[in-house]
């Protein structure tokens, strides 16, 4: 009964199978593997972006913080939500990188307000000089609150910055959970939405350890090259990591694994609803949620064997948060809601 | 036939055998895995190093770069060889993560010599404020031109820079070849030999990519996981690093690995030495080796296939650079000795 | 009728005069100059502080930023107020020169609540590496609001910050008009309130461009100079200021200058207070003032040669921003209320 | 008898006077004061610029680290002398502002040959995205060794960098002794002969601390401003420098000012000469000169009341650093000459 995080799981046995058939033989280090050439095709099929570039790393946190350097400079702002990955998890990565400042913008259930958002792209870098320029939009799907943006409402947030010439950024750790809680198209939900370029997430779906970040628009693919190489982010065997990425979107599979852990939340969702005294923090979307219970819940939770970890949700109130993943059984769901 | 670079080979059965079980399941995240705390002690264990901490990362720029970012200030100089791998091939990562200014230190034969040495440190700092400070010394053992350090020559630039109180890095992405060419123990290699922290190298020796920065002086290792996590170089599935450095450090299979790569760069190099007009640049010491041969001798070899680039050894002159690794066989030496 | 800023001001005759004599004749160059000695006397009885170390900038931003990179590490939280200078008027320089993460603590009237503070505190770096840790506490007084903490309430927040072991930075670049509004001595303000480094301004009460960066605890001040002269800040030319702030300090000059603009600052809210519908947006406490008035009043002020910028201070509504300088008449602001 | 540096000295009369009148009553801040508009004028007519942009900072090293920045990526090569200023005397000041990394090149007196040049261009950045890439040339005019650069030895040399469509940087600390050594113009010396971006000292020849950073290429120069007060280098009361930098470049101040200096190098030297046993390390060609004397020498001079400093010019051997300024009396050099 693991719902700590979707990175408890392993890795999917397709990608594992991958994993060691590319181990075969010899094979041209630093990205010039032949693999990676079919996962650049792969995607550029997938998003029906035919010239888009794609290049590979093993951590979300680098794959967010190389796409946001890429494209702002140290003197912007990156307008963010208040809890998002970036801004609350990654050490200051993005920063670290790009040199920039966050621009948090607060939202409801991890989702940025169209208005919100529209008053602090008015009101920055208006003071000349003194304060960081308009810079770029990341938004992230799914939400760190486990909500998901439609193609719809993305394009609302993306056009506001457009209207500034901002690129925009997607943070997709669970990009496959948000397509298919949603049903949108890769493309549906990236470029033709207004985003710039995407974290594609597949360690937390069933890989090993890859992520790929896809530019709709290759212009700054070549810097993104140096600043992975100077971020020591570039693999020589990048063969281990173009495998799991080709594996992950070859015939469906990233879909297929989202869809389980997404629907292993619903199943959780729908038995806690049953319960007494339970409410959920976030409309539950996707694969993760955050209920709150009663007193004595948690005791009892913990005696009968479920792993999972509390957060603060408001000042002084926690949730518990649950997340699903690809390796999530019914009997896993079965068994929590019988403990409780 | 490929001697192009020791990372165009896969990885070890053992290790591969050793990810797969490390699949089975769930595990804790980033670091609190069961394997990690045996990584660590298999470290202890081998180098004679109670205290020792061990944190693992993917690349060798990332272990070299937060190495050294972690223990030298941004108005720091980093001594270290003109043509050392942090130097030329890591598109400034070490002054990315540092801040600080490489001070090229030159010598024959990819080693510095004491007398250079002390030069540099004599000199450095001198002017106060106006320049860089003396910061620390890095070591890259194997050298980039295959040559080997052995714990005695190592002591005695580490003694060097100790005058100065100056913290000493060990660059060991082929630190089991040096292990293996000279019989050191590894704690004869490192802190023996004056050493602070170790860049361990795994992924250039039979791993996929893991390479484990060992702290012999704990005091740096909270600021190393801060930076780590900064950096984008920690995973979230850190089981498949650890599964790895545990295969690669058990029952010796690192040493085995190292073994048969030099044993293979000495057949090579005695075979190679039987062919007229063949001359070393370098000593060949491990599994790295630079000869220059009668024009032609390129053009036949690649009709052969043989496959392996060439690299410039001095102003106007080219040398072939040959590595072998773990997976080289005898067959293809003899091979290749065929088509010469 | 020049209210825009206390920078519009030029420099007092005093210090006009004491960088003419400094003019005169040779002097040793960045910062072995003798009147830099005496300037580091004059602050150290002034603040009773036998072992503070003083180093001179010519801008306030650059005090700030290198206060705040000797103190907090790349990985660390720097808690401000929401408006601070540090936070909206420096481009990002405090985390240029740190790498650190700004995080932002709100508070009524410039000043933060002991409440709020300890909240951010207590919520920070509870994630482990995954978000920056606590790292430093940041005030400033006089605020961007024109208030004043009072020595106490600075020791209230520096007091929480101190249970975390975090130093404690005071952005003075209006400190002697705090010290004119409070009446509080040098050391009630800082080191006896718990801060440990003071960015002193001179520029914006009657210089031309210096400010000292004081050190109560000395251990970080050699860090200090390294950065200094690594970010460009170090004159070669150190007399021209050290000459500005010997003058500034002697005879009470700086706290005759600010006793004046904050007097003029009273005189004109007197005079404002008059007026019918006119409220202030936070208390006049020192020489800034944020009053809002009705429609059509600016219009008239301006034909009337008034000079002043207008700022938000809540979404959708402005107030003018109204400053007082050493050199601000008292007719000036007669004829400034004559005008309204 | 002062030679220890040009920055020893104090401010012209001229400066000083401009100053004085420049603090009269208020002026706009943050460089939107009139002054720096015929700053401007000045400068684009002295350099027949008529599009050229010219910001103020106050130190050499804030001129040349903001104007390196804002040319060269971080993961760029900038290639400069072995013993530039910017290589040698600013703490890492270019690195810390751009990122990118000093490839040193040699040279005698100070000077890069094409040759060497050549080399270094040709063979940086051949290895993809495992080195720096080929970045932006920066010269010094004068030099660190006192010799001066032709116009047209600066064109040879930027004709190189533009081969590679590099930008070039002059550092010209001591810009005007080069054009009063040279008899060149400032076109000749600058755009005309491929120079991108100049910082022009003020400084050291007779300025309190002012350096103008011209751009010939405007385009970079909004950039620079988000750099410059992102730096810390933006005064609020920008009036005191564009004070010293107007009165700088009026009625030709700067090169009577430079002449003067250059004149008294070249008495100082021509008295050397006369000297039994003084060699001079480097030509002397503009207001510093290196000579090397016999033993006993310089105990003779200090005696005397000689000031001045000593620097190693090859391995063991020192050559003292005499500097003359626009301060400099013919009384101080035959005095010092006496002395000898």
């Amino acid at each position: 009964m693991h719902f700590a995080s979707d990175n408890t799981s392993g890795a999917a046995p397709e990608i594992m199978a991958a994993l060691i058939r590319a181990n075969d033989g010899y094979a041209r280090s630093y990205g010039a593997d032949a693999a990676m050439d079919r996962v650049t095709a792969l995607l550029r099929d997938l998003f029906q972006s035919p010239e888009a570039v794609v290049h590979l790393v093993a951590t979300g946190t680098a794959a967010n913080a190389l796409a946001i350097a890429s494209h702002c400079p140290p003197w912007g702002a990156v307008f963010c939500h208040t809890h998002a990955h970036v801004a609350e998890d990654e050490c200051n990565a993005p920063e670290f990188y790009s040199g920039a400042k966050l621009v948090l913008v607060p939202g409801n259930h991890g989702k940025i307000a169209a208005e919100t958002l529209g008053h602090a792209l008015a009101t920055t870098g208006e003071g000349g000089v003194h304060g960081v320029q308009r810079g770029m939009l990341t938004l992230t799907n799914v939400t760190e609150a486990g909500t998901v943006y439609s193609p719809s409402e993305i394009s609302a947030l993306t056009a506001l910055a457009k209207a500034y010439d901002l690129p925009c950024h997607l943070d997709g750790a669970r990009f496959a959970n948000a397509l298919a809680a949603t049903g949108a198209s890769p493309a549906e939900m990236t470029w033709q939405a207004g985003i710039d370029v995407l974290s594609l997430g597949g360690t937390k779906n069933g890989c090993l350890g890859v992520e790929a970040v896809v530019f709709f628009n290759p212009e700054k693919a070549w810097e993104f090259e140096l600043r992975r190489k100077r971020g020591g982010h570039l693999f020589s065997k990048n063969r281990f990591l173009s495998a799991q990425m080709e594996a992950y979107l070859t015939d469906g599979l990233w879909l297929r694994l989202a869809t389980r852990a997404n629907a292993m939340g619903q199943r959780l969702a729908a038995g806690l609803a049953a319960k007494p005294g339970v409410t959920q923090a976030h409309p539950v979307q996707a694969n993760m949620q955050f209920p709150m219970w009663p007193e004595g819940t948690h005791a009892r939770l913990e005696r009968g064997g479920a792993v999972y970890n509390s957060i603060p949700v408001a000042k002084g109130r926690e949730a518990a948060r649950l997340v699903t993943s690809w390796s999530t059984t019914e009997a896993d769901v079965d068994s929590f809601l019988a403990a409780f």
